[in-house]
């Protein structure tokens, strides 16, 4: 299984190459997570839990512009013990422009110490790891 | 009495257009702030005292493109009894290229309520009231 | 008339104040207006003019804060002979949160010139300019 | 050798966590770039000769705040015949805070095609090889 978010490149995302600033990615692959969390009723910023980001890449193929569609399908490398390995395909007119790979370590947000990820969250991530 | 900060626009400051995209402007103006409270020793963001922004503008004159030097002149327009509004002069070869305010507003970080400028606070900044 | 359009704030538009950073409305005015002058078929950054910003400006009544759900209503202030007055309501929960005004100015992209709104963006606007 | 850049965090690079957000590092890592470029007097965005990125990646080790004053050292991982593997240690008093590599390909800017690196950018890319 993979979640899909589709979103439209905006003006501000660009630079002047006239292309897409390679950075405006990762706001995308934040706001597809966001949504993918919510989508298996698992809003992680509103629990005791905080997820920083420990690693994060992506590879860029093709030039992305102002207004193209973007579909981002999200879905999971590898699920630790206590980190999530989520991965983000970048497709445009169902070709792949851009692939990105965010790994976040759950941390209990009141002793900013790493913590395993709660039973609830891991089953609902299951179906979402990917043969990578 | 202005304070001067210098900075370099930077290619991610940049977009489509070739030039720099209006909101870089205000990252800037918030470094410039930041400087100048540091530089009269009064670095607000320590403090118990927050200051949200309660209007900010900017009026752009000519175009800035990436790795323009720009000197920021810092000043207060005018001194409330629990705001602050600061101007922002941006300079290019010595011409004016763009002109900002930005006005703040003590607040109290605990209560979250509005809270008057502390007097030492006030007697910092008076030198830097312009004749506007 | 007043074109309507809803966003949701992410995390990466937070700071460590905790609420929205004050710059991030202005990337949603811009999408805002982007959106507005597609509904009205007039996508001005495919045309040979450009509309670079000569004044923006918000004011901001209450705290915003990650997730929330934003309504941002468009509307023309003034439409001059070569620049268009844009206006944005932002509303949470029906109640106004920011206000803000972006000034953009008709320019040749060739020539980099001032040059007045064709009468087709005119006509397509008109119905737009608010009583304010 | 390396070449060493020093930066501030600022307050809009910060969210609501308190801590830098992740994406504000890249930011940094341009200018870095973009400083190196000067350093060696090959000042890339002036040339015929663009640099897309064609992937980046970061790891966090520590968390990063306002205010804190990072050192990135820059050097080269790999010099491929049109590429440029750059690498970024970021130290906060000398301890290791995030590491990053970004990988840059040249690119005719008319054609929009690959383009071997020119021998003189070369020569003074190579004393900064790192053996990683």
């Amino acid at each position: 299984m993979v979640f899909r978010w589709t979103i439209r490149i905006l003006f501000i995302d660009t630079d002047a190459s006239g292309r897409i600033h390679y950075t405006s990615l990762f706001r995308y692959f934040e706001a597809a997570e966001i949504e993918f969390f919510r989508h298996i009723d698992s809003a992680h910023q509103y629990s005791e839990l905080g997820f920083p980001r420990v690693h994060v890449e992506c590879d860029y193929r093709s030039a992305i512009r102002c207004d193209d569609v973007l579909v981002i399908e999200v879905s999971v490398g590898r699920l630790g013990n206590a980190s999530i390995d989520l991965r983000f395909l970048v497709l445009k007119d169902e070709v792949e422009v851009a692939r990105g790979k965010v790994v976040i370590a759950g941390m209990d947000r009141s002793t900013q110490r790493a913590r395993p990820l709660p039973d609830v969250l891991r089953e609902r991530l299951e179906p979402y790891v990917a043969a990578i």
